[in-house]
């Protein structure tokens, strides 16, 4: 397997996470039933779900725009859930009981190959996170999915939210290294476009069921991305790993 | 084993890295002599790693009493190294060459307990480096020398060298921690002072030859630490793991 010349200077890969890495939609279905199982609630999950992630965009865009100031995505996700609690009429719930719920977000299933995929990878390439989620969040995470992440980077350390420049430019400072030798891996077509705007070397991998069954957006590559995959065991195939 | 109530309550360690889980010294003294075999040099390649080690804390203090602006540990060493160059009279070496040679820094083996000591300690806590390395350097040396961290974080994610408090308490932040339920783990009295001081709780490790042969400088501990264990081994028995 012959890499592009692009290819063949990446000197690190970076993973977008929700979506890509992990199943977030299935999982927090799963947290939610055993949620209502032992609270008695009568909730459909799947939309709860949709709706949780509904509110991500919007929380982050106050921060993005200086509305507010930087607020860690854990914090963002306990405002949104607030506002679903109200919304799905669910009371009762102690505050413990919110925060264990809130940490839903901390233990996502990964993709079936993922694990497998991102061993092979790292063989060759360090591993880094480049992700919206916090620095304990997806810690947490790792531990509960067994992510072999080399270096946990993105939003937080940076300060800044993708797709701002700042978060793809300053996790590439992080590793020492310029964007071009950077690659971001990610299921998104609008996430890998904005990190080839600062320099990034570009891995689409589809994830077909992200947002359910119905899914339309990001079947597909839309850009000229540097390696299309079908999951993370084809993309060590294409990067010679 | 019961732990005490204070230490009981600990929910992630954080490690000092340079002379509490690697040996700098002895590894620095390996990478001179390589070089100066391929380059036919005669050095006291002990003489240079004091040395070199010697400018450590004035160059990170020119940073934090505010002299300079934020310059990652990577680019501090790499000054010290073309000052020590001429002091050797080492001449002729290329940039690749000395940034090579400054990358020894990434390549510090681990005392002999470090690895399987960590390894033991990670079943129970999440991990996580405090320490004046860049996150580049110490994701290397993680890779290098086989060191499970779950996170890499201290002065360049926090922005603040130890033993300034904003490292020790912008790291619990990360870790979504208040300082109380964090302990440092360092071979150093003054850090772990300092780390005692915004509320962590403390280990010390002797590393009694971390300075080489002759260590007079923290042999034992100074302070009343939470816990004192002889290698990582014994810290992973007295913390329950």
């Amino acid at each position: 397997m012959k890499l592009s010349p692009a290819v063949a200077n990446v000197r690190a890969l970076t993973f977008d996470v929700f979506g890509t890495v992990v199943d977030w939609r299935s999982s927090i279905i799963r947290e939610g039933r055993a949620l209502g199982g032992a609270k008695g609630l009568d909730v459909d999950w799947a939309a709860f779900a949709d709706d949780w992630r509904g509110l991500y965009q919007p929380s982050m865009e106050q921060v993005r725009s200086g509305q507010r100031p930087w607020t860690k995505l854990d914090d963002l996700h306990r405002e949104s859930l607030q506002t679903l609690l109200a919304k799905y009429r669910i009371n009762g719930l102690t505050d413990e009981e919110i925060d264990r719920f809130n940490r839903a977000w901390h233990r996502l299933d990964p993709w079936p190959d993922a694990v497998a995929g991102l061993q092979r990878l790292r063989r060759k390439y360090p591993l880094a996170t480049l992700s919206n989620g916090n620095v304990a969040l997806l810690m947490h995470m790792a531990r509960y999915a067994g992510l072999p992440w080399d270096a946990i980077l993105g939003a937080e350390p940076t300060g800044h939210y993708k797709p701002q420049a700042e978060c793809y430019r300053g996790t590439a400072a992080y590793l020492n290294l310029p964007p071009e030798q950077c690659m971001l891996v990610a299921a998104h077509n609008d996430d890998l476009a904005a990190a080839s705007q600062v320099g990034f070397r570009t891995a689409f991998v589809a994830r077909l069921s992200e947002y359910g069954p119905n899914q339309t957006a990001n079947r597909k590559a839309e850009h000229d991305f540097d390696v299309v995959a079908r999951d993370f065991g084809h993309l060590a195939d294409l990067l010679g790993c």
